[in-house]
């Protein structure tokens, strides 16, 4: 195997360890991942597995990651390109409501489960899930000024306030469809962030 | 040691074991328990921990029942003699967030994580959280339900869209005071669930 080929298919082999570190850890928890059962799973060798990440804390690290990575690919990407403002915020909440139908994690919303599961542990791990949610909420705050600021929202809007309902609403639904199974919580949802947006029952 | 006097120390010695159980799965989770740590917490033996109980499954289905009494005990005793309706509903959530900030659980919300950890795994543990979750929508409903009937809320109101709401706020707040330590979160919580409740800006 020449030199590149071989870079090329150890890259190949790590997003594969990756992918069913997601899976698993979606369904488990972060702390269920162990190198073993990856091991098995892939029918790999445990010093085939560790090679690629050294510590179980970097293999955490690298789920955490890509999960976020899938987060953003599916409810960013598809909005990115609207006007900032009212138009993409809306538009966020669908993509936002519809990942979490989505059913891409097996065990529901990832970074949700993660927060929970490392919220009263110190390390990179914790401090690497709280980046994502400021990173989100960044994001979400910047379309609420926007829309502020274009006339769209009353200007006694509080961008940290529609934030901490859409993001406590977007957790609820995702208990809501894993926990209950309740059909009606993406509409409830819906409904509920467009209040929280400001739109009162015109939404 | 009489009969009597031996029953009530196996009792005594029972509840020490789920009080710890309760503190150890409220920072691990319900999976992070295990006979041979709560041994070493409590300076028992492994068998003495296990006679209590038979299985992991049922410590794990003991503690949830202990964390299901403190959650009452905190929110629901307290405003259990206030008239049903719009009075009490007010008060279930006051009570609710102080309970959020308690601290009463080191790791947060018990019911919540316990939700979280068990969503994708089937068994009695997961029905008795459904249960619980149930138990709790239903009296929060009924006071709805007592509220719109008295005048106090008006008749388009949806009490099923309200707990959600509400549950969704109250997870959202527990998020906010442990991952990110925020302490805007409680009034920010307390001013959109009068909002979901119906009493807009007034409340």
């Amino acid at each position: 195997m020449s030199p590149r080929r071989s870079a090329a298919a150890a890259l190949e082999t790590r997003e594969e360890i990756v992918a069913r570190a997601v899976a698993v850890a979606s369904t488990d928890g972060l702390e269920g991942l162990t190198i073993g059962r990856l091991a098995g799973d892939l029918s790999m060798s445990k010093a085939g597995v560790i090679g690629h990440f050294g510590t179980k804390e970097r293999l955490q690290l690298a789920a955490l990651e890509e999960a976020i990575a899938i987060f953003t690919r599916e409810v960013w990407t598809p909005v990115a390109e609207l006007p900032a403002g009212l138009e993409r915020l809306l538009a966020i909440c669908d993509a936002w409501i519809a990942h979490l139908q989505s059913g891409v994690f097996p065990g529901g919303c990832f970074l949700t489960a993660a927060s929970m599961e490392f919220d009263g542990r110190a390390g990179p791990v914790r401090e690497r899930v709280i980046a994502g949610f400021e990173q989100w909420r960044a994001a979400v705050e910047r379309d609420v000024r926007a829309a502020v600021k274009a006339g769209q929202l009353p200007a006694a809007t509080d961008p940290a306030q529609v934030w901490f309902e859409l993001n406590a609403l977007a957790i609820g639904l995702n208990q809501a469809l894993q926990l209950l199974g309740d059909d009606d919580a993406p509409a409830r949802a819906r409904r509920a962030m467009r209040r929280a947006i400001g739109l009162g029952a015109a939404g």
